[in-house]
């Protein structure tokens, strides 16, 4: 199944130097996923031809400013656009509140369904489960309440072993049928149990985005051994001061953090509009976490 | 004194064409004035070089998303940037609840008063009143609670009148004294009236938003003679029966208002995304009311 991340906003807590706020697309098979939506996500998504009607999904870390004021706007822009299929969110029970004072006072009513599902502080849950995907949150350690999101996909085939599959002398029209976990059974009317000629499907891809969050070493069972760790890198080491009084976290951090967990990839982002170069990040980083990139606005990186 | 217009925003309901929703900068003196604050705002303001902290008063036409979504992140990064100084906004009373609710639930404390003054529905008001300047709202005609706002400098330096004033033997250093309302005194006693020897201030420079309105005459006294009107042509003259239901205005109803008011220039704006070309507009205009122009982005107008 295809599986990709396309950056929309990596900056934190304002835009500056042409970077925008929080936003992220995950790309699953034909559907779009989005993953906050900081002020000017809908014209990100112009800009990076992001095709807006194939999410049904938006998916709200925290109640930051630079992690949703943009939602409103796409909300309303999907009204302007006579949308009409429903559309879910997963966000802090307050945003429901803001969201629907601001159609109110501008007496809007939206020609389709908006079904809000609240993130209970401190609570994992599985919020989406869909046939190849789960779709998961994880309270991270914030300065208020805040979430990040596991993206992983489902894998029902079973892998073949074509060699004994051979030896039991089954048709190859039947493998197919091996892969979804049956039998097979010869006209003498012996049969082959599946797990003799199949082994178990192997793990799904996954995507794990650690929203904000100080260095928290409870993630990392959470996070562990996926393909791809977003993990905030507000600051630089030395502001590693900074970052714990403002429930944020450093390169070597979230570095130490991919390791650990013994993730694939690592992808930092939320840089602080202190830093006007980018590339001091990825060097530190790589100093413990070889296999980090920066995630770059408009860029897309397969999971 | 510099009093001039520019323009960050020019289209209607959404983002589209590469265009922003509604917010235009008023300059008067070394002072700047936000009008509305549609989505990407602040980013606007970077791009065209605006020195925000100059800004220390924002009027708020309605509460309409494309008119106001972009403050609160504007007024987020005031907080962020450490801004100290007041900032007075002029609204619809429902955005003091809107923004607290935001603020409350991000756990943010600005570092600046934000200072409200709600305008009340359907009344007219001045709003602010300075050594040079008066700014007032008045209703327009849309579909919730919306104002227009007139900024008129004030002119208190009376007008010499030369020839009298030499006729009278009034020494040229007293001509200053004149020009502010001051009779003179000859050593014999004898007075010169101050009415003998000056005229009236002549009227300021104005500029009137009219933000968003159907057609209405009631605003042609309003608006009467002003320097430059902004009027809304949301639509071209062909979907009148659009913009009517609508509460929104064609080329010709904003041209036949200018012509109508006597105003010296009309400027267009909150075009629909259903146009991508803009030419039509003052074309239309222009039939009329021959001194139009394009609200453009990132253009400024002298007032």
């Amino acid at each position: 199944m295809h599986f990709a991340l396309t950056i929309l906003g990596n900056n934190s807590a304002l835009p500056a130097h042409g970077r925008m706020p929080t936003a992220q697309v995950v790309t699953f098979g034909d559907q779009l996923f989005l993953v906050d939506c900081g002020e000017g996500t809908q014209m990100q998504m112009s800009r990076y031809k992001i095709r807006r009607s194939k999410i049904h999904h938006i998916f709200i870390s925290h109640l930051h400013g630079d992690h949703y004021f943009g939602l409103i706007g796409l909300l309303n822009s999907y009204g302007l656009a006579g949308r009409q299929q429903p559309l879910h969110i997963y966000a802090s029970p307050e945003l429901e509140t803001i969201l629907q004072l601001q159609l109110d006072t501008a007496a809007t009513q939206l020609p389709y369904p908006l079904i809000f599902t609240p993130l209970i502080p401190g609570q994992t849950a599985v919020l989406l489960k869909e046939a190849h995907l789960e779709v998961s949150c994880f309270p991270t350690d914030h300065r208020i309440s805040c979430f990040g999101f596991l993206f992983r996909e489902i894998r029902k085939k079973r892998k073949l072993d074509i060699e004994k599959a051979r030896q039991y002398e089954i048709p190859a029209y039947y493998y197919s049928r091996l892969q979804e976990g049956a039998d097979y059974q010869h006209k003498n009317g012996s049969i082959v149990k599946n797990e003799w000629v199949t082994f178990a499907p192997p793990p799904g891809h996954s995507y794990a985005f650690c929203a904000d969050t100080r260095y928290d070493e409870k993630l990392i069972p959470v996070v562990k051994g996926c393909d791809m760790l977003y993990h905030e890198t507000t600051y630089l080491q030395e502001q590693s001061g900074e970052a714990a009084q403002r429930f944020h976290s450093t390169t070597l951090q979230a570095a130490t953090l991919a390791q650990k967990a013994g993730v694939k990839k690592l992808l930092i982002g939320h840089f602080s509009s202190r830093y006007e170069e980018l590339e001091p990040f990825r060097e530190e980083c790589r100093q413990i976490f070889p296999h980090t990139e920066l995630a770059l606005e408009g860029t897309t990186y397969l999971i």
